[in-house]
């Protein structure tokens, strides 16, 4: 197993990042500036149709970088930012598309395309975190968690199933139809949001997604209002969840 | 209208405590010992069985006078503290403790019990209030807060539906039987309490109060365990939320 192979570097206010790759997955590394020596290391899922660099994943990594002192890592998911998208991609996006513009659900296309973007993305994941912990700033000891909402649930859900280097897990906003087995198989702690007025998912299945968890400490974060309407402090409290968890003492993220 | 009368003070660590009646309701007012000149109030309910110095109340107390700067005061609940029981009071505890050790439900006798406490001290609040700020380190200009769990969500509810002064509140853990119909008037931002696996209140019953909230901004937070399982962070970010809408910029608390 090798490190992973940077091609380029930036930084800005205390953080560095790095984009690199591992094989043919592009993925980009934020740390402390400072080093952040064997820091806790957060996974990061994008959302469906989104990538490595969209606000939230940066917005997340400033906080878990620059309030935390962690690393933090995004990859883009197959068929996603600089990666190629196949016929069966094609496919899917175009069903999807069509099921938007006639007002139909999208859960019966969401679901199994999240699903079959999981199956590829999981192995991908644990490669790439495998050679993260050969870099000498991170290392193979520190604790490990993963934060994903959206298609980073339907993916990070089996990821922390299969993984015990994760030890602490933020999820939510996904249907429960492919996942609750899997999360059945968690025991990690978690925090889980939904939002309570969904036009998307509905409640109903949001709720039963986060009982299904095996967590014996785990909490549900709804929030009035629509899918888009998520709040931005929900980003906060996920970055406070996994300091508390992933062993630092610096709980001072805002 | 009186200001309080203060009936004893003390201090510690950069929090005053000073102990008070208006009228015959006694209470207790902690503020910063650097004055706290028109700082936001947060008014607390003591839970059921407790009074107004439970350690519950006097941690609250610390993080929002040391953490946030504010003041918070709590006063005894009828039946309550340092208050005395009538002959109602004294039946109802009996068939509480009666159903308790029967293993009966206990919801059936203490929403009635508490609908009619709350009858009596939603004035009492009032008044106090009123009095609370006729003192000059509060004023009649400040933001005002609540909080309060169990009996204090019985009181809160109806409290909070009918003062214009008090714009964001924390409640949970109590059944929506008496409160549903108070929780629909109710427009302020809320956060919201719940046990996932509490034996006493059923899940869906606390799913119904916080869905009845007509707040936009509302969050439940559901930890999972029983009753008693209720995890002391809840307690940090009740005082994160009551600091972020009460107008303070310092969001530091713990």
């Amino acid at each position: 197993m090798h490190s992973p192979h940077f091609t380029a570097e930036s930084s800005s206010d205390g953080m560095v990042e790095r984009d690199f790759t591992v094989g043919d997955i592009p993925g980009v590394l934020w740390s402390p500036a400072s080093g952040g020596d064997h820091a806790p290391l957060v996974l990061m899922g994008h959302g469906g149709g989104r990538h490595k660099k969209e606000p939230a994943m940066t917005g997340r990594a400033r906080l878990l970088v620059n309030g935390c002192g962690f690393h933090a890592a995004v990859i883009d998911a197959p068929g996603h930012g600089d990666r190629p998208r196949t016929a069966h991609d094609e496919r899917d996006i175009a069903a999807l598309r069509a099921a938007q513009a006639a007002g139909e659900p999208e859960g019966p296309i969401v679901v199994p395309y999240n699903a079959r973007l999981a199956e590829l993305a999981v192995p991908e994941w644990q490669t790439v975190l495998d050679a993260l912990q050969q870099l000498p700033e991170i290392g193979a000891d520190g604790p490990v968690g993963y934060t994903g909402l959206g298609l980073g649930t339907a993916i990070g859900v089996p990821l922390v199933a299969a993984e015990p280097r994760i030890t602490a897990a933020v999820f939510g906003m996904h249907w429960p139809d492919a996942l609750v087995e899997t999360a059945k198989r968690i025991t990690v702690p978690i925090e889980f949001d939904m939002q309570w007025d969904n036009e998307r998912i509905p409640r109903e299945a949001s709720l039963a997604l986060f009982d299904a968890f095996a967590s014996k400490e785990k909490t549900l974060h709804a929030n009035a209002g629509k899918h888009f309407d998520w709040p931005r402090f929900e980003a906060d409290s996920a970055v406070r969840f996994l300091a508390r968890h992933l062993g630092r003492a610096d709980t001072s993220a805002p």
